[in-house]
């Protein structure tokens, strides 16, 4: 476990680099990332390379010890490589190009651009094949990063025909597949189709479904085909990218086929910002649950240790608001991703630039060069992580089954302005974290076995493959959780031929009848094992067959219909929950089935933004509130950091 | 009166049609529409046809004696035909193309396009000449929807200039009917002049309004031609099309001219969201106002029965929410429809779709093909109708003037955010409804000695004809209420040279002082015969003549100024209001009228979303509500359907 | 001190001009301006002139004694020069064209337009420049309008990239300026430099500052051709433009070096509306600090007497709603832009317009030629003004400093969405006046020694120049009150390489050590000499060296550390405050400073709404409200008008 930073010695007087590497050695700084948007300092001319800058300050932090991770360059094709090749930019779907000017601009299926990144970064690679300094690569940045993942240009018209020939062989096969007798939208040759461009309505689902699986597989060959290169030239890099806040319109599970291990940006107060109405709290250190998410999505979408590849060092420029994080928070954020499973932590950035967009983002120094106050909380971290012990690896017993399939599907066909699919699975995963419960994020197609339960919401795309693995587990003696909205449709986007789960049925015992979009002003109750509750957004009245009711609606027009399944089905059982559960029922659901499987959890739910999670045999309890918290420790219990009372934004470690 | 339905045969395997149509027959369905949306099916490569399949369930329909309207496939031009004649899509007003991929594609004045739609529409029109089978055509689809009445394109570009010559006669005339002095606006030919494309403030709104006219007239064109086509093969169809929801941007009055009778599509839950906060009973079975409102409307339009060509079934999917209907609430439509005129009300649509972009659409069927909830409610009211007698038609004694140029010179310049037509219109036709009282909607041109009251709401655009009318109205003895923003502008949306209402200042016996579009801040008081009443958006400071002043604001800036006038002409009377008056005011105004008019209605209002209507001498009430409502009928009267007692969502008909 | 109108006689038959003119002279009407829209009437077809109709309406007037000032009609070219030139159109930031058929769609940097411009000036420079009833010019018509500032077109783009080259010199000292290391946007050549085009994400904030300057610097240069072409046919004529109210993206300061005085477009009702949530008063007679902003604010960029060149004259047609000015409010205009220095005002317009696109715009008589209120306001004012003596020009003895490259600035990185550069300056200004000081609004690079005080809102572009110059000011006993976001970069719009204030740091004796861009959420508490006040959206922390604490945060993350100081710098003071403070802290920091310098000023803050002004040894009361004042006024004092109790929307004038 380990601190790093992000370092842009372009950005600065030659002057000034070895005292910025004395600096993060004495902070305690383990790691380094360089040259993410490099490219036109490393090629101010075509073919005109300029790798000395460079070599020098990798050879500065080599001679300190400072592993260095360097970048390929490709966010930010320069001005001459884009009047060579004006064809590279981006295309809204109403046809205006994504210009030069900012970052991102390239579009990831033109060939010119294909080309440009292979000839860069298999420069790179030779340039660095040797360097002991040089331990692993990040590739590009952030992916995706300002609605850029989606382009509708000619070339991406051209890439996705030939996708879609590839997947389905010919074109009355896709004709079939995706069912364009609807509104008369046959296709006659595979060149017809188009990216959703502007239309007066809406498109077809099932062509906004592969154009989804399309565009994620156009950046899963971009990062394969830089990741070939890489390892052309020393296999014994890692490679990496980093990824964004739980980020939709990328399967990090296919880009991570490519790569070591995943890493993540985690900005914990913007992201607070985002999601729209944060607590104060909130506003000063994030909302822990959605941080932790993404610590056990991306570790385990490679299914490896993760790093955190840029870590929020103060006051950021992007959120509507830019308060001043917690005292304390900036070094929190880095326990606690550790706790997760994080192999280092790497903040963003060493200083604050003068020049350019970023200006309003913090760095571990100012713009002048002092110290900011992020330098005390990093430096504060990294040598308390000296002194820890490795605790291997997290362990989890409980999955929550993930697909982004599932989520393009029903993002394109919500059916009411509040079904958002993150949301739904977070509900989910929250309850697990307040009992303490340890927590993968793995694909339905993952092996479960390894798992004591299993909770699977919204599995939308069905097939008897997924169906088959669900049973078998059961069978095997596994406690599932299924939620509504599961088995509707098969893998293309079209509805199935049979009620709802469809191939489901037979594991949960009980059809759907008939799905209801509710309106917040109708009422919405139900009666869940003798107690009542509330729901919102969503129900299902379920007709079940040797299923048993153990949820009835108790309002509305559903009300008296079964609405919550159990179903024994060999050693395990599976329950169906056909609503949207409020947060106490979610809690009630994941704790019966906590208790069914037999994991082990707390009794009582934890307070908000106060966490306890454990890797490897040992406790971290983080407190992400403005107040003290008293931890029910026994009293030989052994702390490795902190003690019992855990203040306000800190953190205590035990061993046990 | 009889039910219907909307099929799509080319959507499921033959194998199963057999089994539809004789399902369609145990529900009591008499009339079949298809083929809407048919063409690629119906001409899958150019010139090749392929009518097989359609003639098949046709057979099958006729022979159980469904009726079959078929219908133009013109909505969905299909992909080999937009790949010939790329020009035929619309364009925004920024010139970004309306693409092929979901509907209504295709420009109105698209030479291409109008060739394909004769070569088509000719080539069906011939093939089903003689079958018996075929009883009428519903000509394309919902002309309009999802924005698409108004294009930007070139065609639509010479169109105009086209057809403003022929209506202007020479550049110089255009110039001064619009008033192009202002700005220097002036036009030295035709070929000039534009659709309103983006430009950087307002347009001139003598443009916007002829650009309103040529558009709503393009269309008219567009159906005339099929309409012409279908008839010169088979004069014994009948020809319709299917309206929307008092669809603002097309002229009906226009459109019916070429058309037996109008139908329109009602989705009552859908429209009640649309309309903005929607109570619990309007999100469960619709505001039965706003959805009479169309029945009368289109029934007018016309001058003869209607169809309900679309009626809601179950859940729908393009409202934000999809709140299942209310228990009775699919049977209730198809009557309350029926009690206002209809001759026919099809649902939309046998069987929920698998594929495409409805699939959140219900069926009588569910995907699976088993009953849904819709198919009870369906059969139910089928049933029930053959078990009654037949009422005869429609007759109104009060008549509320609607002309669509004022919807659109109103709506371009409303100078507040609060006015709109359609609302304020609306305001007077409910309060006549909460009355029992049957309302024709009709052009001030119409013939309205036949009504003993009229509601004239903003006749903005006025001339002397119209004004004219009017005057013989009242003279002979009819009651008249004009509202404000009447008599405002010539009909080249030019201000008259007159104070307001211009050539209507003799029949009302008042002018207009000032106006004022008021800030809801502002203190909006009236008093009106002795009472105090609210109003708002609007006021207009009357300076009587020979007319006596019955209402006079009483607060703010136009304190003690009149307000509402009175003035005897002839052998009747015409009422001025010159504020927009709350609902209380609203129906103040509307009994007084009714009441010099000798019109029969209750004394007391009816109950919100409860209504009575009366066709042929029988009586309907219709129950909107989640409450029983008790009739106060005769002990001697005879309940055809239902009793005094009628429960939520249900209704009884009386004889009488 | 006198009354004018502005006047469209191509609107109107020929034989109702003198009877116009008859009616203005009863009105009192001393200056008429005309033309500003008329290139079509005044060039029907190219070099086709017809000035006779022009000729004809100058001369009624000249002989009435009305003074004529023309404008020239650059501001609406007719359909015959875009077809010539459709090259002259402006684009959006996409690409998409503003078309023909509203006004301002030509573009500044449009060669041919430059040309046209030329060719239309210069005739009617040449054929007026003997008349002496013209005795001067507007230069087209409020520059900015509509969003048309700023193009984004092929000739903005070729004339911005040589504005940089004669702004930086050669593309090195660019890229070093801006600071183009970051993202890789280096640039090669000039050429390749394009306007801030659509783009994924931020432009680079020194490419954005420098197109704002650009930008403004192009309407400068294409105010100064008109300019120059005038005043070589007649130097006697004077020149101006009138602006828009505090317009944010036109440098007035640039614009009134080619003007005689500077004049703008008051419409105070609508004004208040657009700054949202308008109170009653101000929906009836507008906020008059705002309005008297403009007067100061485009009285000091000329350094010369105003013109209100358009005065609303009663409910118009643009704001959202258009309620009827208040009874008294056109008069009270007048007189309040007089008391802060007026010479003219010219209401806007004769006669409402009956053709176009404002015909919801009142004039002095309505459409149909009658006297509106407004006829009366205008005249009773100009019957006023004749029996005052001339006050002679406005002294004041306080400066707020003003430069649109600040706010630009600013703007383009607010890092917050509550921080508006006008709102926070403003809040500065509006205590000055309701303590009824009379302010200039000057550049920093003005001469300040004639100030006794001077307030500095967010000097944000700093450079010695501006530092040496407010050192100088303060050691020679100047007062200076400096505030948040100040000396934060450099002229480039770079953060400087030291800790905020930079160069003035020396005069303010403190450093900001951190800053916050808060949520509503915060806690925002300062405590000021003793005393607890509110204060929001930004705060910084301040490390004071040599200055003294006077104001420390009382709550939330900065609780305790520095908020205020106060520097004795030679014989004057310099105040740093380093965050927004509400309302009454702004008042008593400011009561503080004119306690300092020596300033008279009121000791009790006036109520909101009533104002009072001095010029030339004059006091108008200026009573914006609905309730009547009292003035507290001596026993002697003499009335010019009205008398100590001054009536609901009403004023007097005192004689010292
Ligand atoms: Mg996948
Ligand atoms: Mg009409
Ligand atoms: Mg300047
Ligand atoms: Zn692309
Ligand atoms: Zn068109
Ligand atoms: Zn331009």
């Amino acid at each position: 476990m380990s601190i790093g930073v992000c370092y842009f010695p372009e950005h600065w007087p030659s002057e000034r680099w070895e005292q910025d590497v004395e600096e993060m050695v004495e902070a305690g700084i383990e790691y380094v990332r360089m040259s993410e948007f490099a490219w036109a300092q490393l090629e101010p001319e075509r073919d005109e390379f300029d790798f000395e800058w460079l070599d020098t300050v990798v050879d500065h932090l080599h001679e300190q010890d400072i592993d260095v991770v360097l970048c390929t360059p490709t966010a930010t094709p320069p001005r001459w490589l884009v009047d060579d090749h004006p064809d590279i930019l981006q295309e809204e779907d109403d046809g205006t190009k994504r210009e030069f000017g900012s970052r991102r601009h390239y579009c990831f299926n033109s060939e010119s651009y294909r080309l440009e990144t292979a000839r860069i970064v298999d420069e790179l690679g030779e340039h660095f094949a040797d360097h002991p300094g040089v331990v692993g690569w990040q590739i590009d940045n952030e992916f995706g990063c300002h609605g850029t993942l989606r382009c509708y240009c000619n070339d991406c018209s051209a890439a996705f025909s030939e996708w879609l020939e590839d997947r389905h062989g010919d074109i009355e096969a896709l004709n079939d597949n995706w069912g364009t007798d609807f509104w008369s939208q046959q296709y006659d040759r595979f060149e017809q189709i188009q990216p959703p461009r502007h239309t007066a309505a809406w498109h077809h689902p099932s062509l906004l479904l592969d154009y989804a699986r399309f565009t994620s597989d156009s950046v899963v060959e971009f990062n394969a085909l830089q990741a070939d290169l890489l390892n052309d030239h020393n296999d014994d890099w890692f490679i990496t990218h980093n990824f964004m806040d739980h980020y939709p319109e990328l399967d990090s599970y296919d880009v991570c086929e490519s790569l070591d291990f995943a890493s993540w940006d985690s900005y914990p107060t913007g992201f607070a910002q985002e999601r729209g109405d944060p607590s104060t709290d909130e506003l000063l250190v994030g909302d822990l649950d959605w941080v932790s998410f993404n610590h056990d999505l991306y570790r385990s979408a490679a299914d490896a240790p993760f790093w955190v590849m840029e870590q929020q060092p103060g006051d950021i420029n992007w959120p509507p608001y830019s308060p001043q994080p917690a005292e304390g928070a900036v070094r929190l954020w880095a326990h606690h991703a550790m706790s997760h499973g994080a192999e280092s932590v790497v903040y963003f950035r060493w200083r604050r630039c003068r020049e350019g967009q970023e200006q309003y983002h913090a760095g571990l120094l100012d713009a002048d060069g002092s110290k900011a106050r992020g330098y005390e909380g990093a430096s504060e971290a990294a040598s308390e992580l000296v002194g820890l012990p490795d605790p291997g690896e997290v362990s989890s017993s409980v999955a929550v089954l993930h697909e982004y399939d599932n989520l393009w599907a029903v993002d394109e066909q919500a059916n009411t302005p509040d079904f958002e699919y993150w949301e739904h699975l977070h509900g989910y995963y929250a309850v697990l974290r307040r009992r303490g419960v340890s927590v993968d994020v793995v694909e339905p197609t993952a092996a479960l076995d390894e798992y004591d339960a299993v909770v699977a919401p919204t599995l939308y795309l069905i097939n008897e493959e997924r169906a088959d693995a669900l049973e078998s587990y059961v069978e095997d003696g596994g406690e599932l959780l299924l939620t509504l909205r599961s088995g509707v449709k098969d893998r293309h986007n079209k509805l199935l031929n049979a009620s709802a789960p469809g191939p489901l049925a037979d594991l949960v015992g009980t059809t759907v009848d008939e799905h209801e979009a509710q309106h917040p002003k109708q009422e919405q109750v139900v009666e869940y094992r003798g107690e009542t509750y509330g729901y919102h957004t969503w129900n299902e009245r379920l007709s079940p067959d040797s299923a048993t009711v153990v949820g009835t609606y108790a309002a509305g027009s559903p009300d008296g219909l079964a609405a919550i399944t159990e179903h024994e089905f060999g050693a395990g059982s599976a329950v169906y929950c056909g609503l949207w559960p409020d947060e106490d029922l979610t809690d009630r659901l994941v704790d019966d089935l906590l208790d069914r499987a037999g994991v082990e959890a707390l009794s009582e739910p934890l307070p908000d933004n106060v966490r306890v999670t454990e890797r490897g045999g040992k406790t971290w309890v983080t407190n992400g509130t403005g107040e003290s918290v008293e931890i029910d420790a026994s009293a030989d219990a052994e702390f490795l950091l902190g003690e019992a009372t855990v203040p306000a934004y800190d953190l205590s470690i035990a061993d046990g």
